[in-house]
C-alpha cells in the first residue's frame, strides 16, 4: 500500500517543526497543509483533533496522531526500518531522553510561551524561568555535541525549534540569549550546520519575530 | 545479576501509585522507601532527582528513573518478558494510549491539583475543568470495560489513582463525582474489583481525605 502522509501544521509553530524534522530525518515524503491559526481553524483540524483543536496533526493513511512528541515517537516506531532512530534503543537511555524532552516541553516551552505573551512582572518571571531552564540544559549537554550523545536525537529534536524563535524571545524580553546561554546557541548552530533536515525546515528567525509582533497585536498585547 | 529495585514514594501520592501498580502488575519485588513530604526531603531524593526534586523515583540497580509515566514505560520495556504488557504493541494504538495518558496528566491531574489547593472562583474553575475532563474520558471509554480495550492498560493505570482521591476532591469541591460522572466511578470500581494490583495498592479514600485536610493546613489554605 502506498503511504499517505499529511501534516496539518503552521510554518512558525515550533511544535509543527518537530514533526517536520522527524519526517525529514527519516526521509518520508508528505503533504504539508497549512492551517490558518489567526482566523478560522479548518474543519479537518477540528474533526481530527477534537480534544485539543491544535496543530500539529499527522494523518497517516487517514488516521490522525496528535501532540508533537507523541507524533515524533510514532514516526520513529512506524518507520523503524528507516535510519536514523530518533530514540535510543536501550530502555534506560530512552527513559532519560524522554525525561529531558519532557523537561523541554514543560519548562522551556512553558516559560517561553509566557515570555512571548506577557508584560511587566509576569514577563520578568517567565524570562527568569526560561533562562534557568536553558542553563540546566547546558549543564546536561556538557561537552557532548548533541544531547543524545554523538548523534542528533530525540531531545535535540524537541529543543531545536526554539532556535528559530530566538529573536522573537529576545525582542519580547529585551535580553540576549547568546550572552546568557552561549553553549545553547553554539549547540543550536552546530545542529543547523550539520543537519539538512534543520536548514530546510527551520524558518528564518527574523521572519518568526515579525510574525510574533502580528500575533501579539492579534491577542491585544501590544 | 539479582535485580535491585527501590521506589522512593509516598503512600498517598497518585503518581507514586502508578509506579506501584505497574510493578505489581509485572510481579516485580521492590523496596518501598517512604519520603517525608511534609517536612524534609531526603538527601537521596534530592540527589537522584535534582531537577524536579519530586517522587516517585524508581532506582533500578542504582540508576534513577523519574516522572511517573516515564517510569511506567521504563518498567514495561525493561521487563517486557513479564506479562501483562502495559502499552499496546501496535504503534498507532500506542500513540493513542500515550495521547490519553497525557490528557489524564495535563487535564485531570492538572485541574485536580488546583481543585485541592484553591478557594473561591479559582476552585470553581478547577472543578469545572476537572469534571469536563472526566466526562471526555467517559466518552472515550464508551462501552469498553477498560480504556485500552478488553484488558487493563496504560491509560487505566494513569487514571485509576484518582479514585483513591475521590472523597478528597468531593470534600474540597462540595460535589458528588458519582452523580456527575457515574461511568467513571463504575469503571474505577470495576478496575479495583478485578485487579489485585489495585486492591493491594490504592489507599483508603477516607484516609487520603484526612491526609488532604492536614496538607491544606500545612499550606495555610484552611
Amino acid at each position: 500500500m502506498a503511504e499517505e502522509v499529511v501534516l496539518l501544521s503552521y510554518w512558525a509553530s515550533p511544535y509543527g517543526m518537530r514533526v517536520q524534522i522527524a519526517l525529514a530525518e527519516k526521509g518520508i515524503k508528505y503533504e504539508f497543509k497549512e492551517e490558518d491559526l489567526l482566523s478560522n481553524k479548518s474543519n479537518i483540524l477540528l474533526q481530527l483533533n477534537p480534544i485539543h483543536k491544535k496543530i500539529p496533526v499527522l494523518i497517516h493513511n487517514g488516521k490522525p496522531v496528535c501532540e508533537s512528541m507523541i507524533v515524533v515517537r510514532y514516526i520513529d516506531e512506524v518507520w523503524k526500518d528507516k535510519s536514523p532512530m530518533l530514540l535510543p534503543s536501550d530502555p534506560y537511555q530512552r527513559s532519560q531522553a524522554m525525561f529531558w524532552a519532557d523537561f523541554v516541553d514543560n519548562k522551556v516551552y512553558g516559560h517561553g510561551n509566557k515570555l512571548l505573551f506577557s508584560k511587566g512582572e509576569e514577563l520578568e518571571e517567565a524570562k527568569k524561568g526560561f533562562l534557568e531552564s536553558l542553563k540546566l540544559l547546558e549543564e546536561e549537554l556538557g561537552n557532548k555535541p548533541y544531547f543524545d550523545g554523538e548523534t542528533f536525537g530525540f531531545v535535540d529534536l524537541a529543543l531545536v525549534p526554539v532556535y528559530s524563535w530566538v529573536y522573537a524571545f529576545e525582542t519580547c524580553g529585551n535580553f540576549s540569549i547568546e550572552a546568557e546561554c552561549p553553549k545553547f546557541i553554539a549547540w543550536a548552530k552546530r545542529c543547523v550546520q550539520h543537519k539538512d533536515s534543520l536548514s530546510k525546515t527551520l524558518p528564518n528567525p527574523h521572519k518568526v519575530s515579525q510574525f510574533l509582533l502580528q500575533l501579539r497585536k492579534h491577542h491585544g498585547i501590544d
